[in-house]
């Protein structure tokens, strides 16, 4: 079916951060935590100095998280439903995702690439997957994508038939893409990264979970400097 | 297939409640909120009384939401993944679902009745929903469970060929069930009651938010009483 | 004493709010919740208009609460300790507040002006607060001046002493000013004013929630002129 | 003034605690967090076992706190109030606590024992309390009690001249005691007990945290040894 998009990649944009109103009294957004940390409008740092950097280092050691959480960030991504679903696991921050009972949805679905497959590991909760060959990469692509042609002509035979969309949407499957806005703070943020893009995470929540790391590291690069230098851990919980 | 299970209704079963221990000083735990609002020790009522419904009453309708917060339920559900995807948006309560990751699904998926078909109304955000009549209802179904499996024998082949869980796991469709444990107190549930029992709420999450109802109106007599006379609202933001 | 200062209004003020960063595609704060409701990044507005104005009324009335999550405030504020308390209970938020354990308090107190005093209701919970006379007023004032000063005198006698902070501040008094940082998003905003610029708050978090109120005005007016007309209540629970 | 009380240490009471229903399957509490990590109701252990031990510290070890959350207590505590507005830092639980908008307050304050009192370190954010000598201790409690005295005065004063008790409270210092309900789960007990227990927190607040890790030891012993072992951390984030 020529209108089926087969996406392999994650989407993941920055839409607004918080930043410091005309005459808050300092303007880099990485003051942001060691400003709250300090609290007293009269000791403001205006310029990130290595005197910030050690109080930063030094809250994220103490498992000081509080300061952290009057750092937001809003983000726009696009996953399949099954990564969407792992991200809902984190609730200390806000959604909003498209709508299959308001909208009818686009034929958008996930598909490894070729050499993106893996192999079930023995043991029930081992975490080290081996790669499948190009050849099982190759059949499960096949596979996949005749399922997912399938589905596409379910759901349309079911809305063309009249049934309404919070019902036809039964249909869809687990590696159709999906839309959201992500609101959360840098100290949520900590502990999303820390669990999503470490090595027993599942890979296409880690893809997505690298590329939140990117905008954080662009709009927060000292923050992103201390926390790596921290371990990469959850600040508090 | 012959070990395909269709499934028209959710499953809901109380697990766990919050009960005064031994030497609490009472037994009734429809008395949690009313004596969580008079906190002394001193001024517990030990038998539910008429002060305690005025109280209960006066409490819902000025919108003191806490006292219903020290009054959990534990409860295991098994509804579709649409429906549990809906579940999550209920962000202060507690989730525990099987994972697709870990283990393999079973072919057990929802099916709604001949006569639970609904139209697609018109308006984008209208919620009035016409119902199919019974032969369209009849279509849709064949058409779903021809879909059904289809998708079984994708997710049989994928893992037949080795590919791990995770990833054969992106055929599963949105109306298989999934079964997860939610643990909750009063005033989360009071909105949760108050959003999903009411006449726009989808059919689906509507039947079995009627479920919990009955779950709660077990266990809870007083506080449920009192909240239906107050009119079935949250109980403050 | 001469250090001490007595003050009768308190602080706020906005230090950071919500900003799309530059190729988000649109540029007005007020546009981040109803943008969010469309998800899409196709169907972005990017000038606020009658149409996002109809569905902005709409969300609040429907009480479809997260999109209002999207647009977030940073404030500083300076209220009393029993003020302080009260705030506290708004868990969906974050505060930072100065340690009595790590600094050393300033003599700051809060002193109600002469008609700014209210007499006990006979009725346990009503909420009708007749005022004092300008005399007892008056009275009250230097009753609650002669304590500060004793009060301030014990602090710093223990302090003298080498007593620690942390447990030299048992002595100070629930009108000492406090400073905190509190970043909440609109949604809990929406809630905190329902309830805290209502006739039925105390009056001293009352004054602090309509400063805060005139911030919300200032940084979003569309959302605050949509709010205002919708009843000023919690947008959903 | 003969009325008034002092008090040296803080009461901890358990009031409720989860239970499971007369069918749910198992009877005893420490199963709910690993029977949640099973979710599926034919994986239930009835008798906690060696292999129930091995999957809780491995879900302790993994960090994966959401099991945790099925398993509720609901205490009873008595505290003075700068103890109290620590805990409320801790939001992911439920708070009832005594008003002192609504009910006159009694005279119990809280009074350390003479070899209680703690010098102030000469670094800012020293945790390294040395005590203060017995002769320190003594003359430190009379300027407490004395001052407490004179605090009550004031209180009963602008009482007794018809001043709100709204207001009157202005006076009532941070070693008054307070009592509340706290309804709290595992996972946040967790984090709760490896903050509050530790060597770097208040002495007033961690004698208060030893009692509720005693309760938590009497009710939850299996989850008790589990995260004992396991080192005493926070699960998850």
């Amino acid at each position: 079916v020529s209108e089926i998009e087969f996406i392999s990649e994650p989407t993941v944009k920055t839409l607004a951060v918080s930043r410091p109103v005309e005459d808050a009294g300092f303007t880099d957004i990485d003051l942001l935590p060691v400003n709250a940390a300090r609290v007293s409008a009269s000791g403001f740092s205006t310029d990130y100095s290595s005197r910030d950097a050690g109080l930063e280092r030094r809250l994220i050691a103490d498992l000081h998280g509080t300061p952290f959480e009057h750092a937001v960030m809003t983000f726009f991504i696009e996953v399949p439903l099954f990564v969407n679903a792992q991200w809902h696991t984190h609730r200390w921050s806000s959604f909003n995702q498209e709508s299959a009972r308001y909208s009818e949805m686009k034929p958008r679905f996930y598909l490894p690439k070729e050499d993106d497959w893996r192999l079930q590991p023995e043991k029930r909760m081992d975490y080290k997957y081996d790669p499948a060959c190009e050849s099982l990469g190759s059949k499960a692509r096949s596979i996949l994508k005749a399922f997912c042609e399938e589905q596409w002509e379910a759901y349309k035979l079911l809305l063309s038939n009249g049934i309404a969309r919070e019902q036809a949407r039964m249909v869809l499957p687990e590696n159709l893409m999906t839309r959201f806005w992500w609101t959360v703070n840098l100290r949520s943020l900590a502990n999303f990264l820390s669990l999503r893009t470490d090595e027993h995470a599942q890979k296409e929540i880690r893809d997505a979970a690298f590329l939140i790391e990117e905008e954080v590291k662009k709009y927060f690069p000292e923050f992103h400097k201390a926390w790596v230098e921290s371990g990469r851990k959850a600040i508090g919980a």
